[in-house]
């Protein structure tokens, strides 16, 4: 009973085969192999932007921090949620990418609102040289709990970003999840909405370890080449990078896994709410943040259940505590339904 | 007919078993799984180093910068030989992971001798706050030349750098095939000679993506880790790093694999010698510089063969042009008779 | 009439002459001469710290951000108000000279207590290599809306920061009026309750451009004077940095200026309260942040008064509006009454 | 007899009266007076840039590293020579400022020539983003060992800049002094041959610390403007700044003083030459580089005379050994006619 977390799940038979077929003689280093140009080109069809630069990086992190790092420069900085990745888990990777920018923290702790958006972007007011100037705002989605903004939110965020002249970093570290819930095309949750760069999350979905950063301008290219290089980020065997995401962006592999786990999700929130346990998040995404008496976790953690709990257990067995569940692609409908069970009896 | 870069070739086939075996089920991530502790005991056994602290990065570039930036402050200087990969081969990488140390370059192109290495040293003369302070030496083995340091010769490097009282850096991105042909154990040729911290390589050598970083001191432990995280190099599903460094870890595979390809090199080498041709370094390991009249250069393209030539083409057919054949653990004899027979017919 | 800022007077006839004095013939650069190791020993001697490493230069921004570069690793966090300086008024400063560390904001707008303190140091909670890694605390005194930590409030401070085994950075712009406002000496407000590094500003006092950053832990002296280099804040003629703070540190100017600057201000607020205006910090130190009609901030322009109005101006004219009002060194009780009479005349 | 560095010397008494002029009554700050209004505008005239963006730093340094983070990615690298000031003196300044940029050492101790500049920038030959990409030619002139470059120099090495379409940083510390040997306009040495940003420096030339950064290009001043006051470079009392450089812009004082420290020199060049001394640069500005014997060297130290000896002392007494002189706008001659004095004797 595995629900800790989409990046404990193992990899997609489909990639391994593929990571397999990859392995075939010798091939040039660094993406100058035929793979990678076609994988490049399954992303630009993908995303019907036939300009755009694609790279493939290793990481959530890495993606998010190379991607800020050409949007934002030194002197300026970035707006996100209290609770974004870039802000709470990625140990001050984009101050270092970025050369030290700041990150102005929208005043929500989760879900921006154009509203917080602006009254973060006003803060940030004029001040001449004093403070930093303002620099890119970044949206995640699905966000860290577990929310899925629809697409007329994301389109009104990046609506005040555009008043302010600002562009628009979309971390996707679960793209294909929250893409499937909005049920909109990948071009209509990023460029088409002013979504300038987008971080296209593959780990999270049955990959080994790969993400695509989507670049709409291809002015910015070189840029990014440079700087993934600097980093670390470019592979010499890039071949497998690119076999991972070959699979994945064929006959919708990406969207099919992300459908897997969002039902999932949906049918243990059923689940959950048939059992009377509050569900703190409000998505059809593959997370749910919920809460149950403390002697229900005991029982879950006792039958072997692996998850977040996301509250201290010095309370009293009846106290409702805080705990997140991550549905994977490849999670069965049994083992939701023997958590279930687990808390049933607890309860 | 392919000798451009032993990163062209393939993943040995018991290193794909070990990610299809490791590929089963949920684990925990960033590292916090049985296979990943299982490997950081492997590498602490193999250098017998029970107490050295050993992480697992994707590429040479970030193994190599994130052991610079534990190793050297912002306002010193890193020595090193000019045609070193952290000068030339990693677009500024040390200079972003340090903060901004110099690379004070020892004037040979690619061996150090312990007096050049002084001259360098003592230009960085005490000149107060106004030049850098001394920091760490880094030493490559196998070189960017292909040349060996012997014991011996790596022992002096080393005492000279003890003698300023700085730290040593091993870039040992082709590690196994130095340790062959140097005839000595992974722990003589580090801790016990005086190395702080050395990459251990993988990826020139069978492996996807791995490098291992073992830092001697485990006081400086802590500092790398969050120091890799922040890089964006701390992978979630960390098990398939270590999936990879487990195989190559037994049975010696790593030293096998170095074998086969120094082997090949060997008898690459006598062939040219027998042609008559110039060899231009003078090595044990996997990499032959050598030159040949540019018309036999265009026989072996025409052949089929893959290298990198290192001068220009725009001479006369027979004038000797310098050229790079790197032997991999997959590169067949029959393949280097084949190459050996094209240059001979061309002739 | 000008309040705008003490960083709007002039330079104190004393330090001119001494710049005069010190404009005599050679002398050695770069802080080797007499004048600026006097200096250094009269600095030591009022902090009563004999050991303390004291370095000159010419900016709270560039004191404040090369102190924290001492304290602070690249993958730490500053925990510091949301309207200190350092994070609203040094345009990434902090952020640049640490190598890219983050601000972690005390859910205060001005003012830290031990609680909101203690808050934030446990929201930056224990979550491995994921989130930054706590580090100093920053706390000014005067604050920036002109509040003064008591002896007892900072000792309290202190005392959290150490629970949690961090150092404490003291940004000083305007010491000398925090200590007279405190009636305690320098070092029982820094070293005694705990202070690491202090910054002891002159600028905003009377002298031309000069910091003292008084580090108490001599071990770090080395790396701040590279640091001071790097950044271009080592002066060549630095004897007339030195020139500046000799007259300073005599017959305790620096108290006699601080505490002119404070009476005038006292004297000011007393005459706004006897206006009926609402005073909105509580200060013993030289600014005031004061309500009034919008008229009356129109009649004192009108008279020529110079300060900050905080709030926007498109509102009633009986609306009550923000501003702020500094007094300097140089502040005459004409120039106090004299806007207190123009109020006056305008309510 | 001091001939130590031209940084040594006093400030020229028409800049303290300025100074004092300057401290009158309340300013407001950070440039925004009208002072720092009059001298941007003294700075366009005498360069004839009416667009150019001025901006007044106090230290050489900071005007360098400032100047080549406005025009060098972090991922690109400088040209410049070996003894270059941005190499040597800095403490890796330029690596700070620009977020990690690397210098290529042109291959030259002091005098750039074209064919050694080419040979550098064919030497960062296009490894794709192996290597850095190339970045700006940092021109010195007066160098640091005294040389200068000759108008037509410096136009053949800003022309090979431009073919290879990268920009041109004049690090002018001792601009007068070079202006003045060159026989030309500012102008002319500077954005009529393609000089992009120049440092005019006034601190070695009787200032008290100012230099001039000129950005021919004004769409580069916001991001100057910003890095500066991120660097803690922007004065709040800036008026001071101002009031050193507006003397020095008043009927040619700048010239004036650097011809008199040139004169200087060439009287001291002849004196040493007439005894036989071996001069080591060939310059007509204010600095000679020369060898005498030993033991005039200990006459001299005994004398009194203060500068840089560049050699190790421990040979006998008999050896010739490298000295630097420099002469300064208030070396006066019977200063020279001394040392020289004291030299004959010695012979």
């Amino acid at each position: 009973m595995h629900f800790a977390s989409d990046n404990s799940a193992p990899v997609h038979p489909l990639v391994m085969q593929a990571l397999t077929r990859a392995n075939d003689g010798s091939a040039m280093g660094y993406g100058n192999d035929d793979l990678s140009a076609q994988v490049v080109q399954q992303v630009r069809d993908l995303f019907e932007a036939p300009e755009a630069a694609v790279y493939l990086v290793p990481t959530g992190t890495s993606a998010n921090a190379l991607a800020l790092s050409i949007l934002c420069q030194p002197y300026q900085t970035v707006f996100c949620s209290e609770l974004a990745h870039i802000n709470v888990d990625e140990c001050n990777a984009p101050e270092f990418y970025t050369g030290g920018a700041k990150l102005t923290l929208v005043r929500v702790p989760d879900v921006m609102t154009p509203d917080s958006l602006r009254a973060a972007l006003d803060g940030e007011e004029n001040r001449g040289v004093h403070g930093p100037l303002r620099g890119p705002v970044s949206i995640t989605n699905v966000t860290e709990m577990g929310n899925v903004y629809s697409l007329r939110e994301m389109t009104e965020l990046c609506a005040v970003a555009k008043d302010y002249g600002l562009p628009v970093h979309l971390d996707g570290a679960r793209f294909a999840q929250a893409c499937v819930a909005m049920g909109c095309t990948p071009a209509e949750m990023t460029w088409q909405i002013g979504v300038d760069v987008a971080v296209f999350g593959g780990t999270k979905n049955g990959l080994m370890g790969v993400e695509a950063v989507v670049i709409f301008d291809p002015a910015k290219a070189q840029e990014f080449e440079y700087r993934r290089k600097r980093a670390g980020h470019l592979f010499s065997k890039h071949r497998y990078l690119a076999a991972q995401m070959e699979p994945y962006l064929t006959d919708d592999l990406w969207r099919e896994l992300a459908i897997s786990a969002n039902t999932r999700a949906a049918e243990l929130r059923a689940g959950l709410e048939a059992l009377g346990l509050e569900i703190v998040n409000d998505t059809q995404a593959n997370m749910i943040f919920f809460r149950m008496p403390l002697r229900a976790h005991y029982a879950a953690k006792q039958a072997g259940a692996a998850y977040h709990l996301m509250e201290p257990e010095n309370v009293p067995e009846d106290t409702p505590v805080m705990a997140r569940l991550v549905c994977s692609w490849d999670t069965p409908s049994e083992t939701v339904q023997a958590l279930l069970h687990t808390f049933r009896n607890a309860l």
